[in-house]
């Protein structure tokens, strides 16, 4: 048994993508493979165990594919959070800083009733600037945030720091040193 | 038990968006909910009962939601076609029309193996432009397309037929006429 891959082993690295100088970790490498894929929502689920959880919250796009089998692996809902101007229905925004520059992301003002427990999922964690205005926009909608769950972490970048000062639970199925 | 909700009652329509004159079909109030989602991903796999499905690809972006769950219940990998630029990797190609302008779509060139069998999924089936460009990529991998399965038909856009035309075997859970 000590030749089995473990997730970290199915995701690839692709140097200087999107622009030169950075270590791209890209888990679709992951995601098509049947093995992997069920170990990574497997292992992103394991910490919760026994815990009451009423929905999954998944960030654009990446956390959309891992949310949707997260969900369908513990039985509940999906609540997608978007880019601006993506959501047709009523929604409540939060901004956020980039590199370079700000974005806005949003959730459907009814997708969570007040009390639901929530995890919310994505595919890394970098700074934390996406994660963090996604669980402010779940807490201002009332929800109560278990847990959030990532396949790759990136903490020379300080997103973990950034989330457990917010009192989040963090976890992540990997590490990767560098950006 | 006469007054279950079916999968068609689960998707609410949003009057003007993305802009005046278009009634949008929501997934997303379907996608929310814990029975409906499950009802969703078991009645689009039904027709593919027995088949052997080797990988499931999903359309950006509401597509991932789908093709996570369904690739999680069939035990497949998942595989993303994106818009232009989003994968990290090496990729191939396909232009299509839109209402104005045109768009293109993209696939990991080594996300498929030849001979492998691929079930398409998006939660919507409008003119089929998105679609058949996914179709194609998929082919040109070699990839065997052994169906392809949506949400939601809107029948008066044309796209059931287009990919028929194309050999496509098309199964939707329901049908809303009106744009």
């Amino acid at each position: 048994m000590n030749n089995r891959k473990t997730v970290k082993d199915y995701i690839r690295t692709i140097v200087d993508f999107p622009h030169e100088g950075i270590l791209f970790r890209d888990v679709t490498t992951l995601f098509a493979d049947p093995r992997g894929f069920r170990m990574a929502v497997d292992q992103m689920l394991h910490p919760y165990a026994g815990q009451r959880i009423d929905k999954v919250v998944g960030l654009e796009a990446r956390g959309f594919i891992l949310g949707g089998a997260v969900a369908h692996q513990l039985g509940t809902g999906f609540v997608p959070i978007r880019k601006k101007g993506k959501l047709p229905g009523a929604v409540i925004s939060e901004e956020y800083q980039l590199e370079y520059g700000e974005a806005v992301v949003e959730v459907h003002d009814d997708a969570i009733a007040p009390g639901e427990t929530v995890l919310l999922v994505d595919d890394l964690l970098a700074t934390g600037g996406t994660a963090e205005a996604g669980i402010k926009l779940v807490e201002r909608l009332g929800g109560e945030i278990v847990g959030c769950a990532f396949v790759v972490d990136l903490p020379e970048l300080g997103g973990r720091k950034r989330l457990e000062k917010m009192g989040m639970d963090v976890h992540a199925l990997c590490d990767f040193e560098g950006l």
